[in-house]
């Protein structure tokens, strides 16, 4: 069986393709902070995702970076990460404020000063706890910590032969997890067993997690966008959403899919439809090189012709990669080009008051072309 | 079946025993912020649980109440929250920053306007985000927001009966997802595979969720106090150490065990065994009433008398309710009295470089006893 991992050489090559970034401004250096629920900026550099605690890496302009992680992972984070030199600090502990007596924990002046940096960039900005923030800048002072994600981004767009290997492994194996619903499911299951199947047979075939919290959503639960499953139970003769998604090395898949049990009633099917037509369309749209608002201006378009214009909430394709959706963004308002390397969650979501559902399924933009991650099962499944 | 769930009425005693105490106070509303992975602030106060997004509970000193959450998530919210007024702040959602364009959205002007909040409380604070300090405080001055998880903790201390009752049946829960790893453990087995058992086996038997992303650790992984499943196939002679629980109505438990199959060193049995005896003080320590230091000084000193002082990463036990992790601490520094209605996870972790286990159970403590959520198979298991 094939190995699915990021090489030891690329995640060296990530620090000296971000370092020949910060050649060019006026940042000593980049922490990139990252949580739980939220690993992608601190994995890509350094493999380590954080659980209970959270965790930063300092990438300095010249030089080593470093991983700072929490009071308790030393062991856990050097079993995982690729940068040899591991601080542990307490502002990356736990929400809850756990005290360690007797711990030896690394601060901000310390490290600050042994690298001189007098001014940092910050990436994963939108998430930074402002007790960090605050600590830092009583230090370096407000004026020299600022946001830095634009420059992780640009680094991190377009994805190396290993990470669409690791994409396309986890679209195969969130297929597997699908299908075990399929094979399963009977009216009368609870929602939340539904995801412990798909769960289950996921990491039974080689997935290191989910890749977010999966979820089944049923009858007037499959409206809901984001959900979580419940203990409700699935019937027949009403929708059943299905998003299900693996992780592999770090990186996300997803497939989204409603079932009918049974019954399935005109208008069910003709709404189902319209999402279907419009995600086959999307994958079409993006599979020549145009400005992302052309396609989301064009799906758009055709679902308001079909009527449903109040059913979209969000427009028909993100970005992924070690998040399930990240940067960038297909919407009325996306000026970006698509190129080669970008891989997106061509992900079409439509709610009524009373159901809704999600197409969705992976593409890697090549040249002039689209690869699918994962088709199966892409058609109207009633059972 | 019984249905474990919380009462709506304890949901509005809650903030109305928030409301008590904010009258005493010079702040005008206290905002509680909350994420995917550490839900439990929000959580209870309106049962919403955000995934992808964050979300914020606003309790003014007088009114109702507000939830606010994510662009996305209306209908999950409106589906789950407690508290009837949903309000969707830009500041909620994704980290990967989504730009929503047509979308309304709510500022902080208009809400702090609205409900003329000029001094408010942070709870959650070691994870609020700087963006939304920066936000709040542009509007109130810094000298007029700061942390209050000091007040949350003492409305959230002490358990209620439909508290308990949650927290026992996640303990039961999780008792039948390592229930289930023993029935089908074998040499060859990946830990990932065994985590997917567990929770495979807790969804289908009432679990909402895992109560934290689960382990399984073996071998040289067994020394991780925290730590992830990875694709290590697990093999005999050897220490296979398991954190699994669930997740019920938004109350987590769990088990710690380790496992061997087949040989048991000696070394192996003696080591794992006085964590198992130091478990089982720390349990009947706890059945008195006493200051929390006197409990992990004594472990802390039974376990040095046995030669392992070196292999303590942190003290005998931590309070347990919608985190299976949360305040208060068993450490040596730990000066509060153990009293009725508290909730405690026993965790006793050992490591030395070559080994390591958890023993971990919970109990709740009543009038001068302590009630064991579990106790399955808390004995040395060689399979």
């Amino acid at each position: 069986m094939k190995n699915f991992i990021i090489p030891d050489s690329e995640f060296s090559e990530r620090t000296k393709k971000l370092q020949s970034v910060l050649a060019s401004t006026a940042l000593d250096a980049i922490l990139v902070f990252s949580t739980e629920s939220e690993p992608a900026g601190v994995r890509y550099f350094s493999d380590y995702w954080p659980s209970f605690e959270t965790a930063g890496v300092l990438v300095p302009k010249t030089g080593k970076p470093f991983l700072l992680i929490g009071p308790e992972s030393m062991a856990f984070a050097k079993s995982r990460s690729k940068i040899e030199e591991i601080i542990k600090m307490k502002d990356f502990r736990e929400s809850s404020m756990p005290d360690y007596p007797g711990t030896k924990l690394v601060d901000w002046n310390e490290i600050l000063g042994d690298y001189k940096i007098k001014n940092i960039g910050i990436a994963g900005w939108h998430m930074l706890p402002h007790t960090i923030y605050k600590n830092i800048s009583e230090i370096l002072g407000i004026e020299n910590i600022s946001e830095a994600d634009e420059i992780i981004r640009k680094i991190t767009l377009k994805k190396s032969p290993a990470e669409l290997d690791c994409l396309r492994e986890a679209a195969r194996i969130s297929e597997l997890g699908f299908k075990a619903v399929l094979e399963n499911i009977k009216p009368g299951m609870t929602e939340a067993q539904l995801a412990g199947i798909a769960t289950g047979a996921m990491m039974a075939n080689g997935a290191e997690s989910t890749g977010y919290p999966i979820w089944c959503c049923s009858g007037p639960n499959s409206t809901q966008a984001i959900s979580r499953p419940t203990h409700r139970k699935v019937q027949e003769a009403e929708i059943i959403h299905f998003s299900v998604g693996a992780k592999v090395a770090g990186y996300s898949a997803s497939i989204g899919r409603p079932i009918v049990l049974g019954q399935c009633s005109d208008e069910m099917r003709k709404f189902m439809q319209v999402g279907l037509d419009a995600e086959n369309m999307t994958i079409d749209l993006m599979r020549h090189r145009t400005v992302a608002c052309a396609v989301a201006k064009k799906v758009q378009a055709f679902i308001t012709e079909k009527g449903y214009r109040d059913s979209i909430l969000y427009g028909p394709a993100h970005g992924c990669g070690q998040m399930e959706c990240e940067f960038p963004f297909i919407e009325t308002s996306s000026d970006f080009i698509l190129d080669q390397g970008m891989v997106f969650m061509v992900d079409v979501f439509l709610a009524k008051p009373d159901m809704g559902f999600r197409w969705e399924d992976g593409i890697i933009i090549t040249d002039g072309k689209a690869e699918e991650l994962s088709n199966f099962k892409r058609k109207i499944n009633i059972l």
